[in-house]
């Protein structure tokens, strides 16, 4: 936990895990009467135990201009495989044979609350915080290995998720964010969570008609113009690259970028 | 656990749960030392904490033809979320708004030990278990909501599974297996693992190329021809409607169906 003053407090003391019932109702802590943490530790996904990772495909209408294709009549839901978490500032490893992966700088939003059939207008009652994710994604799996984009979405190390779960009331209003995204110092990617086609509270009304969103939920609500399959030439990760994401008020992330042996 | 008279054994004081470490290498169980179970239980399902329940596409030969459409490239790959896992004798409940919920019987397959980049070869030391998966889906939600399968595969109660986690000594060659599905006591799939497109096999060793597949993760290996999609007319699942699935040696599963309110 951050202090008003930036630095970081150990939480241990107080939750076990910032994960299931805990995020149902986060408890009002004193930050300043936890113990400061020493040194910088690696910081790990702000959430634990996440059942779903649920991924928003083409849902900001500069993007999906930018990629040529109809915005879309509902929102597209893809999943994200669980085991592609890690930390904000972890270190992306592209697997074998991989020659397109690609950035994407989305708003995560973190389950609070089990929601089932709940409106548009109740919608925001079930979230327990927002994060940064860096939805990287493998395209030539996405798109050329015979189907279904969970191919190219979930492969280790393609979910960097925080580092900070920002509760509601500091967030503010979740389609006033601005994102950006850089490659190596570049600016690659340059968003506003207002030009979202649904918002996040129509995504969580339209997933709850299918499914029962539970807490730690994380869904990754779409990316903003700007990513590698979008540039003319194109452009995609490479070793040695870095990644640098921001959200407002949500943080940065930075992710160096290897390759698996 | 069934002991060798098929009769039901507690395995709670030999294991905390069918899940993570446990799947890696289940312990030599005497059955007889156990305690009996009385009476008939519900049946959970038979693998605990799973991390990611993954689906196979288009798998048989002779249920690709069925849907017209050609028998694909690479496996198909899909996510069911987690939270639509029930166990095997569970109702099984429509959501709102559905008129074309289907069935499928499949083969099911428990991740054991953790696999990335295995080998065909190496592939089924993989392998905890096998079980049977009722992938039922939504077919509207599945091809008319703008897109990926997860949002028809995903809903709750449509992942029934086991009711046994058959080890594969027991299994014996998962190439060689006979599946029913009765509605209604009336024959609709009748299939034969041999029949497969992608062997269990090659989609772990497929999948191992894109993401690691971690001990409990449940892998719905696709389903043979007779889904009501597929006849003519077509036929979809209504309240009052029970489903029976057989696998050879996996046991049988029993879910009633009823709709969300």
């Amino acid at each position: 936990m951050l202090d008003d003053r930036g630095r970081l407090r150990d939480l241990s003391g107080v939750v076990p895990d910032i994960a299931g019932a805990v995020l149902a109702g986060l408890p009002r802590i004193d930050a300043d009467a936890l113990p400061l943490v020493e040194g910088s530790p690696r910081l790990g996904p702000p959430v634990g135990h996440v059942g779903k990772f649920i991924g928003i495909g083409l849902n900001y209408s500069d993007h999906a201009a930018e990629t040529g294709m109809e915005p879309p009549e509902h929102p597209i839901v893809f999943m994200k495989a669980t085991s592609s978490i890690i930390g904000p500032n972890d270190t992306v490893s592209l697997p074998r044979g991989s020659r397109h992966s690609d950035w994407e700088v989305e708003l995560g939003v973190v389950i609070g609350k089990t929601a089932k059939y709940v409106s548009e207008a109740d919608a925001l009652d079930h979230v327990a915080g927002y994060c940064i994710v860096n939805d990287v994604s493998e395209r030539t799996f996405q798109s050329k290995r015979s189907g279904q984009w969970t191919k190219g979405k979930s492969c280790d190390t393609f979910g960097p998720i925080g580092p900070w779960l920002v509760t509601p009331d500091e967030a503010g209003d979740p389609q006033n964010l601005r994102l950006t995204l850089d490659l190596n110092g570049e600016r690659m990617q340059t968003g506003h969570t207002g030009k979202m086609i649904f918002s996040v509270a129509q995504i969580i009304a339209h997933l709850s008609e299918m499914m029962s969103l539970q807490p730690g939920d994380v869904i990754a609500t779409g990316t903003p113009p700007g990513v590698g399959m979008g540039m003319s030439p194109r452009r995609f990760l490479a070793e040695g690259d870095v990644m640098e994401l921001t959200i407002d008020g949500l943080g940065q992330q930075r992710q160096p970028v290897v390759r698996d042996p």
